[in-house]
């Protein structure tokens, strides 16, 4: 897969045992979120190519048939994401894995679920040319239905216009780096364990730091480490690109394995058929994890609960105790941050005229 | 039909002779929109319930398949409704009229397109339990996926405590009303036309101005008058739950009876039967008009052009130039308001739990 075969895939096994027998606190490796966000070169953020972006994000027009915009699969109103296993796309279909959450996307230095896009804006792209999700089979089909709503070549206009300094001509490339922009000012700061971090010291509840123990303990913290709890995020020490990738299940053979199904899909292998790379998985983000139930790349999991029992035997061998399956989550918990507030776009429309 | 029976029908017959002989200049029948919305005493508005209802409007698990929100038909980022000739509702199932703009309906008396439901609360119900919309059957299926939603509770306690308090027994009657008082606030002030009206001479053009005295002078005003240009808002002149009907088509037998499909939806005549309702409709709003092809019941007129041209020819028997038409279209477009700033809601979670 030409695609993917560029692609740099990290191993958390580099890491492991540098970290397991560290001494120093766990909250080294599990840090706050940072107020910047890391924005590629070329696609500089702007104010008016998020505005543009918050728009296309709403705006349900844009799929074939009329019915489903980002938002309806990634909703931003709760965790980010739609709370199914698979989500419905185009005309009832269903996705072949869970939706995942967009919050602190801007921190993933690889997408979806197997990591085989290299950036946000890839990402986006290749989303919206997917049949299955928004009915399109092609550029120029998309491209012209956001032509047909007058209004949108203004938006357009004013949200490149430095870039250009002429009439836009809208193409797919400027609607991803529109939808990635805005995408990328979705972090949800100051959740408590992030204030706690800072210095807050109040703000953990016993049994919450004694989560966080357990999870530097049973080695969660091997993969779910940094800002985004899933890893580097994009800088020094992982590129924007390169994935960050882990063995799901690790140890296979338990009870759940058949319970969960969580031998169907191989993770990235569907894409490089490398028998190396069957079960590998991009380490996903933990936080806001309380909102974005039912859990794993299959939604199998209905409950928190469930999915840190599952992952305790999967990876670890674990059999986790009730009390360290509380523990943890309760800790887990304390990582659902705090929102923005995005007021409700106002789509352009094609004055007395009918889109569809 | 018990349900409509008790409603009185008020005909334009009454109004229009004396309008269209008036001396007096057309707006004293056009009206700028109100400071004030018209509220009904059994749902008093209140802060709280408002903003319960905006989260219930935008809220699409509370669709049978998780799928629709009131939003998704009803869309408040554009007209305030979908853009369509039918909606889309429960899993692909269309509707049988064409979703009408949520903006300004606190200034109808009736609702829906023949005006069979008597309050805002009673029509809310209605879409509710349609399974054709939202996939339900019953109240206690709706309730009970409310209640699977935890954070919902609270949101209820909070929103109708002064009512209560003690904690609230969710039910479908409490949903209409918190989704009313939200949808009341949605109001469209400061359009050019209102700004005009209210004295800023300037704000339409020598088009506009001319539209408006055609729109007087060809007998549109004589059912679209009023500050929500459908006949009276509830007060003196109408009650609430009393409806403001016309014949659509009035003078049948042109060609647009048939290319536009108007013979076959006979209106309000679908619920009583009497053969003296055959054909008449709720005279419906024109604000906002710009943002809502395509028009009519039946949506079959894509462009507000045609809508022009078929009125006149169906209602009074005009053939209107293209002049006229242009200048009453010009006209009509003056009357897109301004929408409020709208933040996008936080929606209630289970936390750590899938609710599908």
């Amino acid at each position: 897969m030409k695609h993917f075969s560029e692609t740099k895939i990290i191993f958390r096994f580099f890491l492991i045992t540098a970290l397991l027998s560290s001494p120093v606190a766990a909250f080294d490796y599990l840090q706050p979120l940072p107020d910047e966000i890391p924005v590629p070169a070329n696609n500089p953020i702007t104010a008016a190519k998020v505005e543009l972006g918050k728009i296309l994000f709403f705006d349900s027009r844009l799929s074939l048939d009329g019915t489903l915009s980002c938002n309806s699969c990634h909703n931003i109103m709760s965790g980010g994401e739609d709370g199914r296993a698979f989500s419905i796309g185009f005309q009832g279909k269903k996705t072949r894995r869970s939706a995942q959450s967009l919050w602190n996307v801007a921190f993933k230095t690889v997408l979806f679920w197997d990591g085989h896009a290299k950036s946000l804006e890839a990402q986006t792209i290749e989303h919206i040319l997917d049949k299955t999700i928004t009915g399109y089979t092609n550029e120029s089909d998309f491209v012209k239905r956001i032509k047909s709503i007058g209004g949108y070549q203004q938006a357009f206009n004013n949200a490149f216009k430095n870039t250009f300094n002429k009439p836009v001509e809208i193409n797919l490339k400027l609607v991803s780096q529109a939808l990635s922009s805005f995408e990328r000012t979705l972090t949800t700061p100051d959740s408590r364990f992030d204030r706690y971090i800072k210095g807050e010291k109040s703000l953990l509840t016993e049994q919450e730091k004694r989560g966080m123990e357990e999870f530097r303990l049973k080695g969660c913290i091997a993969c779910h480490f940094g800002v985004n709890f899933s890893g580097p995020a994009p800088g020094p020490a992982l590129k924007m690109g390169d994935g960050f990738y882990e063995l799901f299940p690790n140890n296979r053979g338990s009870k759940y394995d058949k319970l969960y199904n969580l031998l169907e899909d191989k993770g990235i292998y569907y894409l490089t058929k490398n028998p190396g790379h069957e079960y590998m998985w991009r380490v996903p983000s933990l936080r806001n994890i309380a909102l974005t139930a039912p859990y794993f790349h299959n939604g199998s999991a209905r409950t928190l609960r469930e999915a840190i029992l599952i992952m305790g035997k999967t990876q670890y061998g674990h059999d986790l105790s009730d009390q360290q399956v509380e523990d943890i989550q309760a800790f887990l918990m304390s990582l659902t941050g705090k929102t923005p507030d995005i007021t409700l776009p106002r789509l352009p429309v094609s004055s007395g005229k009918s889109v569809f």
